[in-house]
């Protein structure tokens, strides 16, 4: 029997998203544990010593063993799957866009999208207002790269959708409540529509 | 025959550095090409459109295909090797790491060493000095949460080197460059001493 697998997270975040989404895609049982990132709740001492000592969510749960880092855990549930490409060097190329959502997409997209939507630009501190112009323009620009790939190929790696659009979909889809044109790229978007329209999809918010 | 690998690098960065070190450490030969960073070499066109649309180095070039990103350049080499782990769980953890690696690790232990050493604290932006703080910060707690890590297991996925150690060893070894004092994390100094123990190691400066 396979270990029981448990998502420690909070609704809100699109990191969170991509495991639930993963999992609906290859059709696996998944259990959720909730937590309000804005009330500490991923801050408390039973969480740090437990869950994950850096206080950040997502984390799969795999029988007793914890697994954070959303992009690692995706990595674990696809392992041995058709989301994985056979080919050495694709297999090297969707790790590529992985790791490269992580540095250059979700600290700008992600970021602004939390600071705008959850926090208020208003209440930011002042080292963060600091960083917004050149977040936007980093998020800008990683939308551009994504945007130049996707005219050349329907998914990231070629002609079959990997694990890396599947990660890029989740913040790349609300890009706007970061303040984000999605219309400006339109390779983009067609690809979200190709990405929603996969069997077994689910939506961010449920 | 394996394709000719032909590392596109600057040598003061320690993201290149890693890819070297694991050619080095499976006995791969490996060709070199050196842009210098401080002079824009990366940001030509012919840069740009050639080896990598958003201008950053390492790329790892395989025959005619190229590879951003160190990470997924560093997979690419050790794909099938015992330098990963043949376990699901513990491939996932080696990843999990590495990502951690790419967002709460180098973004603060990376950058406070390039800001500190290579451009200098009194030639910082604004923008970039308001952050040296909430990175040194960062940068502290990244290397308070490997130490811990360290106390429980000799590597970073329990008793056998991983890649997750490789990638990590890069900017955590030269951490006192960017302001940090390692001589405070002993776990941390006595992995690092593991590392530069393993049979074909290489040093960064070379």
């Amino acid at each position: 029997m396979p270990p029981q697998l448990l998502l420690h997270e909070d609704p809100i975040s699109g990191n969170c998203y991509k495991i639930r989404l993963v999992a609906a895609l290859l059709d696996l049982p998944l259990e959720r544990r909730a937590y309000d990132i804005m009330a500490g709740e991923t801050r408390t001492e039973a969480f740090l010593a437990e869950v994950n000592g850096d206080g950040r969510i997502p984390v799969l749960q795999v029988g007793d063993d914890y697994l954070p880092e959303s992009n690692a855990a995706c990595f674990y549930l696809v392992d041995g799957s058709d989301l994985i490409p056979q080919d050495r060097f694709d297999r090297a190329a969707m790790l590529r866009w992985m790791f490269w959502e992580q540095y250059s997409h979700e600290p700008n997209i992600a970021t602004l999208r939390f600071w705008r939507r959850f926090v208020g630009e208003d209440r930011l501190s002042e080292v963060q207002r600091a960083q917004v112009a050149a977040k936007q323009r980093g998020g800008e620009a990683a939308l551009a790269q994504l945007d130049q790939a996707l005219a050349r190929t329907p998914f990231l790696v070629g002609d079959r959708v990997t694990l890396a659009d599947i990660v890029l979909y989740a913040y790349t889809h609300v890009a706007d409540e970061g303040g984000f044109a999605l219309s400006a790229y339109p390779s983009v978007t067609a690809w979200l529509d190709r990405i929603a329209a996969l069997p077994r999809f689910i939506p961010m918010n449920r």
